[in-house]
């Protein structure tokens, strides 16, 4: 058998361990489902930049996670959300920023990738780029959940991007998604997918759409993708630092990880998943805990909030 | 006296040497201008991150290059810009990206440094931020030049984003402009700001509010300032790659960025300038000119389009 290593996180944050069992259950349960999904989709010998696109797809489904169907609400009372994708083989990439109307941002900025000339387009232009396309638009009460509005009435009017210290509230994911894959053919790629931060203010961006920041692969080193603080990780280059640390000290990944989660960013900024060109994989983080996954051709299958 | 060191550029492109003389005289004493302003700010003992902002006021002032005053048109008929700056001293950075009402776009983007939790903010929400602050909005008259009308009505309607080969068209700056900076403190920052690009559709948003990819800083290695076919610069991530080559490689600038310019960059994409921590300077480009100058301590002083 071909050799494949699949990664994907659901955001890294304050998560409390003492969140109720039934919800729990609930996280556990998405993140498999999706972690298998993706894991037959390689085994299949699916392409890693395909196979990255649909396991976001389904986050973006899901009302658990902050993206797509799932995204908190912004200060404004609205969903805003961005995403980003990249190509380990030609470095080729699209990413879209905020996407108000769209089921699935990871596709669109694929995209972007995939047929125009641009690699990044904004908020309403995206949207017009993507009908000319033939996407089909939602309108925001798809983007409706009850318990990201009751998160958002917490916060509503104050200057506060954070939740209170309820344990149900702070379980809900609040950073970003993403997946990253080494497929059979050897080929590598990243994805990223966020619904923003509750109560941002002035059409804030963060680092999911940013190549570099919240998105990198390229086949020589490895595929990354982050979730956090986004300014830190923007800052601080995240992604394409985790490629540089590779490329020119020579370190493992896990090296090369470590030294960017646990010495470059200050602790409980984020975390980020990492599968490098021969299928190593790396899933550090530096806040309580991160919803994460990941799968390898070795018969590795792991899903974890903690430890 | 202490050591300094600025560059700046303008904008890099095909811009044909067969300019007409009084046009060429135009560029060259705006170059002069703004580069020996810089360079006595410098003298005086100003701090980089004030510098490189201040001197791209300038270049926004100014209706001979590509950002405020002079910015192009977009597809749609209006103007829309972007800014990022960046503090070596502690990574500090600010951006903004469809900037339409704002005179300095710069000054934007180090306000969202200074004074919010963000680091990026798009469009009216950052235009949002400005009126909280007191910026006083321009209208689109502001930024309508005549020329630059000329140039976006030779392709308006049509998917070009390019010029024809008239030569006084073909030279008016179409890229970006930029400041990099090492202080006698020894601290180092970089700014870069732009119109975008002629004819520009869906929002596109192309490197210059881009951190790590148009604008780069960091003490203990280099201030970096791009411009170009601005896709490229984002797959590449090319002002962080600076860094990394510096940082991890061990290399000198020059041999830095000209990995990067001649090497990872295909010809005829742009360039870039940097200056590094002990002063040294390097303004390579990989087109047919590109509009620039550097003056140092040492008493460098030299205002160049071509060779």
């Amino acid at each position: 058998m071909k050799k494949y290593t699949i990664a994907i996180h659901g955001g890294a944050g304050a998560i409390p361990k003492i969140i109720p069992e039934d919800q729990k259950k609930l996280y556990f349960a998405a993140l498999e489902k999706i972690l298998k999904y993706g894991e037959n989709l390689l085994k299949k010998g699916k392409p890693a930049l395909r196979v990255v696109e649909l396991v976001v797809n389904k986050f973006e489904d899901c009302p658990l996670f902050n993206c797509g169907k799932g995204s908190v609400f912004t200060f404004a009372g609205d969903h805003s959300m961005d995403a980003s994708i990249m190509d380990g083989r030609n470095r080729e990439c699209g990413a879209v920023t905020g996407i108000k109307r769209i089921q699935y941002p990871i596709s669109l900025a694929k995209d972007v990738m995939t047929t125009s000339k641009y690699v990044f387009l904004n908020g309403k232009g995206a949207e017009e780029f993507a009908k000319e396309l033939g996407y089909k638009f939602k309108n925001q009460k798809y983007f409706f959940t009850e318990k990201r509005y009751e998160q958002w009435k917490r916060v509503q009017g104050s200057d506060s991007t954070s939740l209170d210290h309820n344990a149900e509230f702070a379980a809900a994911p609040k950073g970003t998604v993403g997946a990253v894959a080494l497929d059979i053919h050897g080929d590598l790629a990243a994805a990223t997918s966020t619904g923003g931060m509750t109560n941002k203010k002035w059409d804030r961006i963060g680092d999911s759409p940013i190549i570099g920041a919240g998105t990198f692969a390229d086949n020589s080193t490895c595929a990354v993708s982050s979730t956090g603080e986004g300014e830190e990780f923007i800052k601080n280059v995240v992604a394409f630092e985790v490629h540089a640390l590779l490329k020119y000290k020579n370190v493992s990944l896990k090296e090369a990880t470590d030294e960017v989660i646990f010495k470059i960013l200050k602790k409980g900024i984020g975390g980020l998943i990492a599968v490098d060109k021969i299928g190593n994989f790396a899933l550090p983080y530096n806040t309580l805990g991160m919803y994460r996954g990941v799968a390898t051709s070795k018969g590795v299958f792991e899903v974890k909030i903690w430890e």
